[in-house]
């Protein structure tokens, strides 16, 4: 039985960690860290939990949770894990960091973006960025994993196989996201107040979004160099999902067929990405409180553009999920283990 | 491995059915019925199964698929299942009806409120209400299970230890309840219309609703007496959940305490049943997706009235997760198989 | 043309009243009054005001304000308005105040539900509660206006001719209330969050929220004799809209023909007051953004109880709306001057 | 006093009509048009106007129409207008069609993405496109004015002036688009209902919606040459708004306020049309229920690209309220008569 700890475990991210490893058959949590509750009940901050967990929150002390704990998950503000992590913690226990904090491999990025210091750049090295249907061998071996942003987990996997083959211009690729309000974390801010949400959408951070460095950074690598894209979230009056529509010209003439042809030779043996057939689009609904992301294709013959599109929940692929996956790979279980919920609608 | 048969797999309660018996253990469904879409494959009906349920449409022959399966589930309109059953589909297979056909004894009292004839009187005295909390043992021998209402099981699990132990006077009782959408059903109906329910709340079925007399038959049983009672549903824009506030005069004063404790003493040992504390009031959202109910108990001294409340997901304990438990507790596996996934937040 | 300022304009209530009032021929607004805003564009806190509204906030001094306007509306919290209003403002200007302030002639029951004294009772015998459907008369010759609060406009509007005409019996009146989530405000708290809000339902102030005595005052004037009743709000995920289900037993048999007839010989010259026909429910969507309350009427003859329901936009007839009926009436103006715009739908 | 008539008044755009037209100064509306509901009280299909209209439904004859009314507006499916116009009808009274009948010049390019016979073809050489802030002086002086699609009406008032003034290159144009749900309609279709449409988010009609052609052929004539260009719609879950989120690439190096400029210059005398400030980004709930449209500019200098952002209610400028402005023109009335209510928030 792997012992689980979660720093960050009273926001959105955490909860629904603590929802997924609640029915993992080989996971134990074992502290429930948080910087505002400590010592209530977990379940008086996540009522849902009430009769199911019994413990009590503890402080977000990452060095005492790295003796307890074969595994840590920081479900943190930016900064956090990277001011905290050191030598000796993981040399203890697993750190799968659910911030942005290891994400970007080049650190004048990561502060140019970000706007902080970072504080533990010599472990960027050996952080592997835990999108694991890119990445599954390197995170099995790995200390420190830096699970996906939302939005990246969704673009990457929509875009990847277009880039990687060669179908699309890097160049010219626009992404245009949707994301449901729970992104915006349980934070207690004006925007987010029910009344300013519901009945309203808006794009948000356009051209500025901290994203679009982790999402140019893998797609980089996929295309061999280095490329730049636009990037523009949005925000949806639903609770979960991200929505992401991307657009790229197609270097040449090219079949639907063919395309999906690339796709499914990517993600067939993948069980958590679904491609869709002909003249299917996804819809987050979907694949709401799974683990899986949907993945749609059309071609517009007119203007020569591929439109890629793609559906996830942003808690669960785009967040816990996600970062169960990464440790189940970590640990040498069943990548699916805990996560083989389907999706619940309506 | 028990194998399922459903008769309307493609309603809402249907694919629920489907999502939480994936899920199960020890069943495994060989027959996914419907009336429409016959042939279709089932995922291309709920796409959230795309890639996990392989299987097509059948039709909705229950006496072939009595040969096939040990349970049969009718999520069917009122009238199907009692104008199918027969002894030698029950012989074959145990039914577990989600309509309403088996729920009330008194074949009058169905018939003036349904406005159809029963088809199969003969059927009543043997089938079992399946309210598992109140009957578990008869359910554990029975062939044919009437699985409650959605209002009803809320209602009843709120108020019947009230009723029970004399605390309250029956006549008095109120229920006001309020339902998400999807308990209208997939039916393509101009006031189930997104722009028609959404920002919109309204009473329907005022002192006409077929729940009524459920939930009258279910608590005179246990006043020992019949007994009438005013009941409100109410259709709120949300996908799922049902909240019960329920009204009655207090037979005497009495502590909050000595009312909890009562409930208590009823639903200690029942999982599916939370008792809330003091001062605190059941949301839908923090039972969405789970088999539970929460109870939050308030008492009115200025009015001498007792405030019962009850929330509950209306897809799950409401009509699937409930027939699931039925099935568990026929087929003598743990009651909770299945059913063992924490409430999804937010 | 009447020159209005408005205290606590940055509210939900207050942003109501810029909008209502851009629309009045009679009226101009000389201030907007603000706590956390003074000096910033009013445009800029509610952008719908974007090359509308050109002022600046000022702030919240009502004894400057006097001297400006002829009429000043405090949409504040609770206590504000009882520790500003002064011989002096009276004299120079009409108050009418949102806030609670002077809604009860009882001080001491004002100050048992609001847990905070009261600053200036010597003004609350003139006070005048201004539904205006009950007191045109005294609000006409009035100086300062108890704005009634949004749950006791639909409840007591709903419920008043059947208590004044005896129809029922006012011990058994329960209120059940569902109310959007702009009637929470725009303060910045975690229960208000969309998140928190969408996909739920929760009772809350259950037997204790502060609307009951203001409710039971008004129909207690009905009645002829104090009274106590249940009064249950709810929380809608919905901006706007407060519905009221309310219960009790008639004291007669009486046919559903006689009671209509009650109710319309009461409201046939209102305008703003509309009686359903029979099997009518009235819905918050068929009112929205416009002041009329819709009120419909059940008989339910097995429990001899009658079902009222009653139907309004919280942030019109339940607060700013009310307020410029109140106002009309105060300067001899046509009472539905700037409150002619039909309910907007969907 | 203009009579109106209005064939398609019980869809959601005849509804708005008649929400506008009540408060129009100049208009009174003489015929209700219908197909489903002849001889129906128009209140009692849309409730939001019980005792404010008093007329039934008649059916949707627009040559008996054409002799009552001064003006005609149809809000049907495509093909009714044009299989119904002739010059007796012109010649009796000024046709508004919503419908696209008259949208789009080339016949067959019409044909193609309608997939239906034009069947007058002879009108759409007179026919003026209605966008007012574009065709003020012709739509002044015509007898059929083509009412503008509502993705057209917000995509084209969002770009019209980069394409105009050069600033971007025609050929990169992707406009992705978002819809609240009353663009889908009243009819009673599975997609449409409210389980199907909340907590989730899709796109539709991807490379092939047939608004494509309508802003093509008006941005082409600002490019002074034929273009094409990507058009995503998105179905949102709230009721009204649409909001369109649009790149291209700039020509050339320049600032935002460069950009601003030129978007001011061509809309500061537009009553209608809000050029945000820096930064901003528009959003739907900041225009619903008014003609507004809210367009908002960012620069992205790392890819060289302006987004164009814009807001709009989807019902009023996107379909009745625009109608009613081109009214307002044809009859020689003040632009903004009926049209000056502010936005509606929350």
């Amino acid at each position: 039985m792997i012992k689980v700890g979660i720093i960050g475990a009273t926001g959105y991210a955490g909860g629904e960690l603590v929802r997924l490893l609640l029915g993992h058959k080989d996971a134990k949590i074992c502290w429930y860290g948080s910087r505002s509750y400590v010592d209530e009940k977990y379940s008086s901050v996540y009522r849902n939990f009430f009769q199911i967990v019994d413990a009590k929150c503890l402080d977000d002390n990452m060095e005492a949770l790295a003796k307890e704990a074969d595994v840590i998950f920081t479900a943190t503000p930016q900064g956090f894990c990277a001011s905290m992590v050191n030598e000796g913690i993981l040399s203890n226990a697993k750190v799968i960091d659910l911030s942005a904090d290891f994400r970007i491999k080049d650190v004048a990025v990561y502060e140019e973006w970000y706007k902080i210091q970072h504080k533990s750049p010599e472990f960027l090295p050996e952080a592997v960025y835990g999108l694991c249907e890119l990445n599954r061998e390197a995170i099995k071996g790995a200390r420190l994993i830096a699970n996906p942003g939302c939005y990246p987990t969704c673009s990457i996997l929509s875009i990847y196989p277009a880039v990687k083959e060669g179908l699309i211009d890097p160049d010219t690729i626009i992404i245009d996201a949707k994301s449901g309000t729970s992104g915006a974390g349980r934070g207690a801010k004006l925007p987010n107040l029910f009344c300013e949400v519901n009945e309203n959408i808006k794009a948000y951070g356009v051209a500025s979004h901290r994203h679009t460095p982790e999402i140019e950074e893998q797609l980089g690598l996929a295309a061999g160099r280095p490329l730049c894209l636009s990037f523009t979230p949005h925000l949806v009056p639903m609770n979960r999902g991200i929505l992401v529509t991307a657009y790229a010209s197609l270097k040449k003439e090219v079949s639907w067929e063919a395309v999906h042809e690339v796709y499914e030779r990517y993600y067939e043996k993948e069980q958590f990405v679904r491609v869709l057939g002909k003249g299917e689009c996804p819809e987050t609904k979907w694949v709401e409180g799974s683990n899986y992301v949907d993945v749609g294709l059309q071609i517009d013959p007119r203007t020569g553009r591929l439109i890629m599109m793609g559906a996830m929940d942003n808690l669960v692929k785009g967040a816990a999920g996600q970062a169960v996956q990464n440790m189940n790979l970590l640990f040498g279980l069943p990548e699916n283990e805990g996560l083989m919920q389907a999706p619940m609608f309506p």
